[in-house]
């Protein structure tokens, strides 16, 4: 089940990058598991990582890695990402696998261990099965390749509970040139902010400093992965990678800095929406507009409210025009000095809430009209200041409650 | 469907004390949903609300109500109570109608409206079938008595989704007298802290000067109804009232409090656990303890991060010992500083997580032998202070969505 139809799309070769796939049998025997994707040594690399405080062990160990390369000047050239284990809970041993999986794959390449990422993601406190994930290494690097149906089989080889796989690419003018961005990400459960669940590694043939790499990604991200939710659960192996292969335009020049930062937020943004019409079980699309605020954080703090409500969540599924859930979920939101008479509720162009009260033209025909739609925006209006905060969220069925009671059988 | 078998006990009749039930087809053709409590004029009575800022319009009369008849240091004398519709985000008009039904019950037993306390329970957002309710009146009145029918009475006749009543009794020594103290209350879903969403009555025949009164009730509520979460919503409604007669022995020397204070929160827990064990969709009754936090506050926040996660309640309704869900969980919680290694986490008896993963000698046979239990226990040692708090809460099933997504139908 997913909402919408989004298809992968074609992605353009760049300049130096590659990406191998292979079936480690890490998860199912004859599925893609093992992903290596391979950047130029001109590449920049910026990376933000789950704030759960029971990281998995390859968050520390592509953390650390990430951090020696930038002190040396150089790329982590080599990022190895396995599903069907996440490799969290895992205490000492997790953190010497992870470490172990690096260092072979930087001797089949004659690489340092510190210029390869480890990533993981699925199944936590399991062991990670090191012997097919090491055997699977070679094939993986073997596969290397550049062209589309590279990515598109990356993109295969990272999904856990997944139905579809998630790609996006954009193309951004820099002067009288181009540069690319493409990304992939994974994710449809144990997804919220501060990183959802998810993995997502993107890369443009733009050349950029580390700094602004780091600023550009941090801002993207915000407005992006850091806004949507499934289920209010983090997860612990959350990380989202940019890279910039160097090979292309560089981006200094202050236009040139905002168009990149466009193109790279549609391509977080479309990657982020994707995960949410994939969220586990969803029937519907939702997006949470509040504007009205004093402040981003208390706008997010309202949409975030509503979005995590079970009830709202339960009623959207239902296709019920049950605002009195909406309106209850507002009124238990954390804003101080909270004055519900300037509050209005507006499902898509219908008026559900205005006065404290149901708004008075409104009518069950018009709010149900709304409701049996894929594609549904809520929007909260504060009446007490100029922010406003968007945020992604999807609904709560049967379905959900099937896949996640039944996830590791 | 609900968790173990509570017994509604039998409530000894208390003196001045009378409950009035009535079918006024608010709810349903033929099912009780409207309920007088009368209390006599020596009564003191305290009571706490919803923290919601769209709080309905019978909260805002009720606590109106009882500021008024403190001032004029008499009691709120008549609670009238219906379920079916929640008057809430009725604006004006509820207002209105909450003030209108308090208004026609003083008629008919020569009280001021202020005497009488409304209080409202169901679908938000539609009008209060005021006609319904006001024929309801009467009968209501006349079926008054005090016996431990009509307690059970009232208890069914303030339900909405329960699956069953509850109500709770005990006794407590007073020097060389006792005194009783009787509860009755409702919910099953849009159930957490800030009071649940819950109406609950309790009435006791010992004589309680009002301040201290409000003190105990608040001091018990703090640790019983708002330590409970189903779905994390806090309702419109939810209001705890508690009435001391003064027909009975005075609570007023220390020992005496004491001894009230601990068994007003016996009936609370009681009556807040049983809420969980009927929480909507509930197949599982869990118990979080979480230990060893700096401060209460923060030992609140854990637990309550745990019992929202749909990923650990999923688990827990398919009896799966995915202890990596709770330990994502806990990870994810708001505190400051997290040292993962000194947190330990137990399943009733089982070790899960020590050392800042796996506990060495845990087996899956053993987490899956606790986690088929109907009660389960899930024990977190912070390891880094002394405070400590108690949640409960339930699972979340497919009857959950199911309930959710049909409410209103």
């Amino acid at each position: 089940m997913a909402v919408g139809d989004i298809p992968f799309p074609t992605m353009p070769a760049l300049d130096g990058v590659r990406l191998g796939t292979a079936a480690a049998g890490i998860k199912k025997p004859g599925q893609r598991d093992l992903v290596v994707i391979e950047l130029p040594e001109t590449a920049s690399v910026a990376g933000v990582f789950t704030r759960n405080a029971f990281c998995a062990a390859p968050v520390h160990v592509a953390k650390a890695h990430l951090a020696a390369c930038r002190e040396q000047g150089k790329a982590p050239r080599y990022w190895l990402i396995n599903t069907g284990n996440a490799n969290a809970g895992t205490g000492e041993q997790g953190m010497h696998d992870a470490r172990e999986s690096c260092r072979v794959l930087a001797e089949h390449v004659g690489a340092q261990p510190h210029e390869v990422l480890p990533f993981s993601t699925g199944v936590i406190g399991e062991p990670l099965p090191m012997e097919a994930l090491l055997a699977g290494i070679a094939p993986a690097l073997d596969a290397r390749a550049c062209h589309a149906a590279a990515w598109e089989q990356a993109a295969r080889g990272i999904v856990t509970t997944d139905t579809r796989i998630k790609g996006a690419s954009v193309d951004v003018p820099v002067g009288a040139q181009r540069v690319t961005l493409n990304g992939i990400a994974k994710g449809s459960g144990m997804i919220r902010p501060d990183m959802a669940t998810m993995l997502g590694f993107v890369v443009t043939d733009a050349e950029i400093a580390p700094a602004l790499l780091d600023r550009l990604l941090c801002e993207a991200v915000e407005h992006s992965f850091n806004c949507i939710t499934v289920d209010s659960d983090t997860s612990t192996n959350d990380a989202c990678l940019l890279a910039a292969t160097g090979c292309g335009a560089s981006i200094t020049r202050d236009a040139d800095v905002q168009a990149f930062a466009a193109g790279l937020q549609q391509v977080l943004v479309s990657l982020a929406q994707a995960i949410i019409r994939d969220g586990e079980g969803a029937t519907k699309f939702v997006t949470l507009d509040v504007v009205g605020a004093t402040a981003r954080q208390e706008a997010l703090d309202v949409a975030f409210t509503v979005a995590h409500s079970p009830l709202v969540k339960t009623a959207l599924y239902a296709s019920d025009a049950n605002w009195g859930r909406i309106l209850a979920a507002v009124g238990r939101a954390p804003v101080a000095d909270f004055d519900v008479e300037r509050v209005t509720i507006d499902l898509d162009e219908v008026r559900l809430v205005e006065g404290g009260g149901r708004a008075s033209d409104y009518t069950e025909a018009a709010g149900s009209a709304v409701m049996a739609r894929e594609d549904i925006t809520i929007r909260i209006d504060l009446g007490r200041g100029d922010a406003q905060a968007t945020v992604w969220t999807s609904d709560l069925s049967h379905e959900y409650v099937s896949i996640n009671a039944d996830y590791r059988s």
